[in-house]
């Protein structure tokens, strides 16, 4: 009897889901739809927006800081909402934590696997993700095929700036997906959390022989997976979405809501320098 | 006697000098230009960049964060190389510390005003320099001079691309300066550090009509003044140039030396936050 209780409690607490800043609200989105009963803690870094252009130890350190926060709020898993702290700190917060953590580069790469007839997939990412190659490692790991990266460093500012669609961002689209396309890929693996905002122009440019892979489905499905696993799926009435961030609240609140496809409401400022 | 030697070694002491990035550099480039014989050490906040898009209280803790740092090693000087930090955290540093501190928002709003014929002055900058509209109320100090805002967000992320030319830049940078040309401004003053390496391109849409106005040139000449008038111009016979950066030391040497028009061979990395 004990044990089912203590078990019940498990079950309700949150998933906690961090990102350097707005990005992994579109992975979190996902993971409300696929769950909609989940109690979500989101942490956005947006004192160290973006990670992309970061170097390694400090993604790492940033990363870090952020899982003790999430862990001090209870959390039962942890999703690394972000492409390049997945790239660079998943290893280290898998040793390092007492709860499961998932990422959000083995989910796409699985995905894009499973997709591929040609055995040929392109990867975009931000300049860290593509350097850490770790998109290329995880296909690698299950399959034979072949896999070609583009960094496109100018996606994020485009998509934070607004400019979703317009002869410009068409432009820098096929500018970065030609060297791809060149390849014959027939699966795209969206590999930033900002890239399901340039979703029509993508497919547009890329064409209806090439499936894009979003990564924030993926992830959404792999958590599902993980918590029904170990019977942890929360089965609450009615699930509670709070939001953090390092600076700027209002802004988050604002440009956040895009992301998210819903209102946020309240948005916390913490400084983890001090924790 | 013993207040001539202690006036030569202030003289020779180092100028201090930050900005959130490479950007900087172009100040500091200009610097070194104007003032060969200065010893300078540069802080590139690489951990935190780009300032652009942080919030006023976050930009002036690094600010002083890094202040404090410069001071430690003992500047004579400390120059705000960076739009949004001056329009942040010049107020703010000036009170504090002991020594003067010179941004680059009013030697910029000086040089436009001088410049100026018909009174209309173009500004542009990131979002966080124009929302804090310190270059217009620079200007409206000591003119009655019209001032028209334009935020470019996407201009620092081209640079950084190293798309410095080309048609896509060539149609942003049309999209930019328009609503400013229609004003019929005859001086634009570029609000960033980053900009310089956009001139070829600024200057062809703005035309022959509209004059540039580089802050990083303006203030190199205020830096100058200011030490001509304290009496405290070096008479080192070589500079010695220092470069630190709070991340990628490596990736500072690479880019940072495209900004600095020279190469830079040795960057520190420095850990503020155990300071």
């Amino acid at each position: 009897m004990q044990e089912k209780i203590k078990l019940a409690s498990l079950k309700n607490k949150p998933i906690g889901i961090f990102d350097s800043g707005f990005g992994g609200l579109t992975v979190m989105s996902a993971i409300s739809k696929a769950l909609p009963a989940e109690n979500l803690i989101y942490f956005g870094d947006t004192a160290h927006v973006p990670y992309g252009s970061k170097s390694r130890d400090a993604v790492i350190k940033f990363s870090k800081d952020i899982a003790a926060f999430l862990l001090k709020n209870d959390i039962k898993l942890l999703v690394i909402a972000c492409n390049t702290a997945s790239a660079f700190a998943l290893t280290a917060l898998k040793k390092s934590l007492p709860v499961a953590v998932i990422g959000v580069i083995e989910p796409g790469a699985k995905a894009a696997v499973k997709n591929t007839k040609n055995r040929k997939i392109g990867i975009i990412g931000t300049e860290g993700t593509v350097s850490s190659a770790s998109y290329l490692k995880a296909v690698k790991k299950i399959s034979k095929a072949r896999v070609f990266q583009q960094a496109c460093p100018l996606f994020v500012p485009l998509v934070e700036e607004g400019w979703n669609k317009g002869e410009i961002t068409q432009a820098v689209v096929k500018t970065y997906l030609t060297p791809l396309l060149k390849k014959n890929i027939d699966s795209l693996v969206l590999g930033c959390t900002h890239y399901p905002l340039l979703k029509d122009l993508l497919a547009k440019t890329a064409g209806k022989n090439v499936s894009l892979i979003d990564s924030a489905t993926a992830t959404a499905n792999e958590v599902k997976e993980a918590l029904l696993k170990k019977d942890l799926l929360s089965n609450a009435k009615k699930a509670a979405l709070k939001f953090y961030v390092s600076d700027n609240p209002e802004k988050f609140k604002k440009i956040g809501s895009k992301f998210f496809c819903k209102k946020i409401n309240k948005v916390k400022k913490i400084c983890l320098e001090k924790m």
